[in-house]
């Protein structure tokens, strides 16, 4: 297959989607439509999504089935990034290329903006037209992924845990629940909307533990931070090949559905090369 | 019926839940968990969840159909309030007579809490033994409330608009939406939980939106603030005792099971004096 046209081809359908369903920009009150829409629309991998509907067609799902799901998904992923970028957080002007939300719509604004993305968030988990059992899963699956036991609780721990102290344990809490979390969550999501059999359901979810890791091993790569500070650069990169390859072989018996998952756990390797 | 023995019975009831399914205070990573406890256990009317166990019974239900919402509607609450008082919001150093959650434990952690109660609301939300639908209903409500159609779209709009440009339109629309509606989602979060029939989830619903106003007009008499600015104390007064006799007729169709709830919209009014 051809990676990078499936890629955009996903990339398009979810740029399409997200555009549709956030409220338009000038819907009243206008401004924070506006902030969401600039937080979230124009650049960005879209990997989340891309990853839970390939999960979902790999487990014999449509494309269409888990797209509301898949854009809930970006709206997180959009959220982290405007709270980590304030000022009392990360500090960060620049995301993407040009100023971040607080930047651009002021501080208040920032936060405002965050919370609206992730109650939205949680709005279009409720949409779409499935069975209210998988909702109800899904919903749960990715308020354990936000929540003190994923997303928020790997920041609480990149925050606490001085610099001097971080072990390789302690960098693997972070790893696992900062971005893992997210990303393994968006790997079962797709499992759920697709209607996996406990089978497939169970090779899934390795697959997605696995992808997640590597994400963030690969992410501390790039930054020369995190687990290559500890272990070294070698170690790190041969530890991220070991579980892609796990991850690749824990989708095998899913058969050629499972082809673009294959390519995009071999992608997220790659993307520090 | 004697309000205040019920009251207390019932804010018994939510705080020792409360207590139960909020993360213990130890647990990894323990200092927002202990930060969540700290913004949401002790002082607190517990308005919300009280209205919703109140509205399940007014349908027919039983206090503990809506146990888990109820709580998950304090922690909503919560986190707008941790939320509220940050330095770029209202900068409130005080919160119930103790250091508001980002003096006590830093601006970081305090956006990360108010961003983990949001995500543990909804994680609770789908805890309980309901049929799937009603807790998918229920979701959607709380994420409609919670959203820029609700209670973000009402702190927008308060921050947005100059002092200079506020007139009665504006200020409802900041009213109906700042706190009433959180405060009639409750009501209707109950009403679904109680399984209440068309017809009584109409009179509730109906309840509801009047309570949500009289909450936000009666805090506005307290501040000497809002709606009393730009219409003065007595019309702002007889409109809330207006609205109240309202409520309490819709929900008289409902018999005696709506006792508490009638009691409660006299306690929401009378607040001030």
């Amino acid at each position: 297959m051809n990676l990078s046209a499936y890629l955009k081809q996903r990339q398009t359908l979810v740029n399409h989607a997200l555009e549709r369903y956030l409220p338009p920009p000038h819907s009243v009150p206008g401004r924070i439509h506006e902030a969401m829409r600039y937080s979230v629309l124009g650049e960005g991998k879209r990997i989340r999504p891309v990853l839970a509907l390939a999960a979902c067609e790999a487990a014999g799902g449509k494309p269409a089935d888990a797209l509301h799901a898949a854009c809930a998904l970006e709206l997180i992923h959009a959220y982290s990034l405007v709270h980590d970028d304030l000022p009392a957080m990360d500090d960060d002007d620049v995301r993407r290329g040009k100023p971040s939300c607080h930047k651009k719509f002021g501080e208040a604004l920032g936060i405002l903006t965050g919370d609206a993305l992730l109650s939205y968030a949680f709005d279009l988990l409720t949409r779409a037209n499935h069975d209210a059992s998988v909702h109800l899963r899904v919903i749960r699956e990715v308020a354990e992924a936000v929540g003190t036991k994923g997303m928020v609780g790997g920041q609480v721990a990149d925050i606490s845990i001085p610099k001097s102290k971080l072990d390789s344990r302690a960098m693997e809490f972070i790893n696992a629940r900062k971005t893992g979390a997210l990303i393994s969550g968006s790997v079962r999501v797709g499992a759920l909307l697709g209607r996996a059999t406990p089978a497939a359901y169970s090779a899934l979810r390795r697959y997605g533990d696995r992808v997640g890791l590597v994400f963030q091993l690969v992410d501390d790569l790039l930054d020369k931070d995190g687990a290559v500070m500890l272990q070294g650069k070698e170690e790190v990169w041969r530890r991220a090949q070991r579980l892609t390859q796990e991850a690749v072989a824990a989708v095998k018996p899913l058969g050629p559905r499972a082809e673009p998952l294959k390519e995009l756990a071999r992608f997220i390797l790659n993307r520090s090369y």
